[in-house]
C-alpha cells in the first residue's frame, strides 16, 4: 500500500486538483508573432511575414564541409567544453569589422541572440522593475523580460530617426531608473530605420550620465546597404553597452549562435546565467562556424547578402511607390530585413491580413504584434523583403495593394 | 554637444557609477563544480570528476552521415522552423523503451535537459517560494531555480534505497507546499543510487496527493546495467510528473538536445518559456539526430554504452574494494556514471582532492559541490566511472586510495 488510510480516504478527489504554477506563468501567452509564424507557413501562402534570411543564400556547401571536417578530426567536437577561444577571437575581429574595439576576456558565446536578452534580463532587472523600451519593438524582448514581470516605460519611434533620444533624456531626468535600455540602433526590427550619429552619441552619454545601461541588439548591423555605416554604441562606451550579436543572419539561424559583449568584470555572473540557461552552447557547432570563419569565406558572403538583400529592399520600395495608395507611408532601410507600413489610423491590420491572406495568399505581420502593452500600432504592419526574389516582391506587393486600397 | 550643461557638471563623477545589477546577480558565484571543470582539464590529470561520457564511444561517424545527408537534401535544415514532429514521434518511441506511454503532444524539444529543468524553475516557481531537493543533488536545478531565490526544502538520501521518502511525506504532511519534488530516480547524479518499485508508486501518490509536482530528471535512465529496470515515474502517473530526458548521455552532449515530456495543456505555456530563453533549438541538430534515430543505429548503440559502462563500473567496484580503507563506504550503481563516496567525517575531500591533484594528479569532485545551503558533504566525493577505460580506473583509485588513506 502506497498511502496512510487518511491519505486514501481523499485521493479520488485530490486527483481533481489543479496544478499551480508560478504567478506570472498563469498569464502568459504565446507572442503573435510566433503563433503567426505556424499560421502563415502554409504552402501557397508569399510570406512578408517571418524574419527569416533567404535559405537559397545560406553557406550550406561550405557549413556542410566545415561540419565534416571538424567532425573528422577533433575528438572534442561532440564532448562537453568550455567556449572556444578561437571563436571568441574571430568574434572580436567580427567586432573590429563593425568598428568595435573589445577583447576575448569580454565576450560570451551564447545559444543565439535571443539568450543573450534573456540572460541580460536576469542579470539587470528585479521583479518588478523597470525597463525602457520602444513603443515598437522585437517581441523577443518583451518575451525574455515577461517573466520578471517589470514596468514598461517607453519611447516612440520616429520612422526616419529611430528611437526618440529627447523622450529618453525627459524619462531619465524625470527620476526613471529602468534596469536597461533596449536599442536596435541598425535595421530596427521592425520598422527597419537606422540611428543617426549624433542620436547615437547622445543616447550613450545619457545611459553614462544617468547610470542606465544599454542593452544593444545588433542582428542586422553586419547587412547594410551603405558603403559606409555609423558604429554601434558599443564603440562609444565600453562600460554601459551591452552589445547583443548573431550568426543566424550572417550565416544560418539554425546554427543557433549569438554572441554578447560586456563588461570583463560581469563575465563570472553572466556565465553562471548562461550555464543555469542550457549549460553550455554547443561545441560542435562552435567548431564548425569557427572553422568556416577560418576558410575566410565570411566576408564575402556577408557581401553577397548585402547585395541581394538590397536588391530586394529595392524591389520592394519600388512596389510600394508603384502601387500603394497615397495616404500610406512606410520606412526606407538601410539595413535589415524589414519595412515598416503606416496606414491610415483607422485600418486594423489583424482585419486586412485576414483579407489579404483569404484573397491573395499574402502575409505580413500586423504591427500589433510588436507593441509593447498600453500602445497601440493596430494601423501599422511590418514587411520582411529579405525572403523572397525581387521579381515575387513585385507582384507580392501589386497584390497586397489591392487589399490595401479597400481598407483605406 | 551630447550632454545639457547641467549634465556636463556631473559627467565625469558619474562616470564612475557603479553598474545596478539585479539583487540576485549580486550574490551569484559559479558553482563549484563548473569551475572544477575548467581546472581539471589539465594535461596529465587523470579525471574522474566530470559526469562526461567517453567521446571514443560516440557514434561520430554516423552522425557525421546523417549530419552530411540532412545538409544535401533538407532545404529547412538551416533555417527557423517549428519543432520536429518526426524527432517527437521519435521520442515517444524511446520512452516507450522506458515504459513510459506518452503522445507527441506532451513532448516538448529542449536545447539539453538542463533548459528543460529552467523552464520547469520558471513554471512552477514563485519568487522566494519553496522547492523540494536532496541534500546532495545536481548541481544544475540548484543553478536553475536560483534566480528565484527560493527556500530550499531538504530531504535525506540513502546510499542504497535513494532519496527519503518519508522525509517527504513528513514535509508535505507537516503542510509545506513545495513548487515541485526534484527526482533523478535512475543512477542518481551525484550518489549513483536508483530508487525501489515500492518507493517510487509513493513518492508519485506522494505528489498526487498533495497536489505538488515531480520534475524528474532521468539522464542516465537509458544506462542501466541491469536485464530488467523499472519504468520511471512518468509511467505512473501522467499529470503529476514532469519528465526530462537528454540525448547528451546516450549520444552526446554537444547536441545540446533533450526533452521534456508534460501535461498537454501546459505545452503552449512551456513553448513561450522556452521561446523566450533561445527561440527554438537547432533545427539542423534536431534533423540530424532524427536522421541518426531513423537509421535504426540508437538501440545497439545505447546497449554498446550499456556494456562499456558496466565494465568501467565494475573495474571502479573492484578497485574500491581492493584498495580503499575498511571505513569508507560507497554506492553501487546499477547504470549511469557515478560512485558516491562517503570518508570517516573528519576528513575534508577539498583538501583531499588538492593533495590528490598536487601527489597523483588524480581528480574527483568534493561532495561540497552538491550539497544544498544549509546541508554538509564535506567528507564524500563523486568518482566518474564513464570516462575513463577500466585500466586506467585500476590503476587511478588504487592511486588514489594511498592519498585516501593518509585522511582517513
Amino acid at each position: 500500500m502506497n498511502l496512510t488510510t487518511a491519505e486514501m480516504r481523499t485521493s479520488t478527489a485530490e486527483a481533481e486538483r489543479e496544478l499551480r504554477l508560478a504567478e506570472w506563468a498563469r498569464h502568459l501567452e504565446r507572442s503573435m508573432l510566433r503563433k503567426l509564424i505556424g499560421v502563415i507557413a502554409q504552402p501557397g501562402v508569399l510570406s512578408f511575414a517571418g524574419g527569416l534570411p533567404a535559405p537559397e543564400l545560406f553557406p550550406t556547401q561550405d557549413f556542410a564541409t566545415a561540419v565534416a571536417d571538424v567532425l573528422a578530426t577533433d575528438k572534442r567536437a561532440l564532448q562537453y567544453g568550455p567556449p572556444l577561444t578561437e571563436l571568441k577571437s574571430q568574434i572580436v575581429e567580427l567586432m573590429a569589422r563593425r568598428g568595435v574595439t573589445c577583447r576575448e576576456e569580454e565576450i560570451i558565446i551564447t545559444t543565439g541572440a535571443q539568450q543573450a536578452l534573456n540572460m541580460l534580463a536576469q542579470l539587470l532587472l528585479d521583479p518588478g522593475g523597470e525597463v525602457l523600451l520602444e513603443e515598437m519593438v522585437y517581441s523577443g524582448i518583451q518575451q525574455a523580460v515577461a517573466p520578471l514581470q517589470p514596468r514598461i516605460l517607453s519611447v516612440a519611434t520616429d520612422l526616419v530617426k529611430g528611437i526618440d533620444v529627447e523622450a529618453v533624456a525627459g524619462l531619465l531626468s524625470a527620476g526613471h531608473q529602468p534596469a536597461f535600455i533596449y536599442a536596435i540602433p541598425d535595421s530596427h526590427n521592425p520598422l527597419g530605420v537606422s540611428l543617426g550619429r549624433a542620436d547615437r552619441q547622445r543616447l550613450v552619454a545619457l545611459a553614462e550620465h544617468y547610470g542606465v545601461p544599454i542593452v544593444e541588439d545588433d542582428p542586422y548591423g553586419f547587412l547594410s546597404f551603405e558603403e559606409s555605416t555609423l558604429p554601434p554604441l558599443r564603440s562609444v562606451n565600453d562600460n554601459w553597452v551591452f552589445y547583443v550579436g548573431s550568426f543566424s543572419k550572417i550565416i544560418a539561424p539554425a546554427l543557433r549562435l549569438g554572441w554578447l559583449v560586456a563588461p570583463e568584470k560581469l563575465l563570472h555572473r553572466l556565465t553562471v546565467i548562461k550555464e543555469a540557461g542550457d549549460l553550455e552552447s554547443s561545441a560542435l557547432t562552435q567548431r564548425a562556424v569557427s572553422g568556416y570563419i577560418r576558410s575566410g569565406r565570411l566576408p564575402a558572403h556577408i557581401d553577397r547578402l548585402r547585395g541581394e538583400y538590397r536588391c530586394r529592399r529595392d524591389a520592394m520600395l519600388n512596389a510600394l511607390a508603384a502601387t500603394f495608395p497615397e495616404n500610406v507611408r512606410w520606412t526606407n532601410p538601410a539595413g535589415g530585413m524589414f519595412i515598416w507600413v503606416e496606414l491610415p489610423e483607422h485600418v486594423d491590420t489583424v482585419c486586412l491580413l485576414e483579407a489579404s491572406l483569404a484573397r491573395e495568399h499574402i502575409a505580413f505581420v500586423p504591427g500589433a504584434a510588436f507593441a509593447v502593452p498600453g500602445h497601440d500600432a493596430g494601423h501599422c504592419l511590418r514587411l520582411s523583403f529579405s525572403n523572397v526574389s525581387p521579381e515575387r516582391i513585385a507582384d507580392g506587393i501589386a497584390r497586397l495593394s489591392n487589399v490595401v486600397r479597400e481598407f483605406v
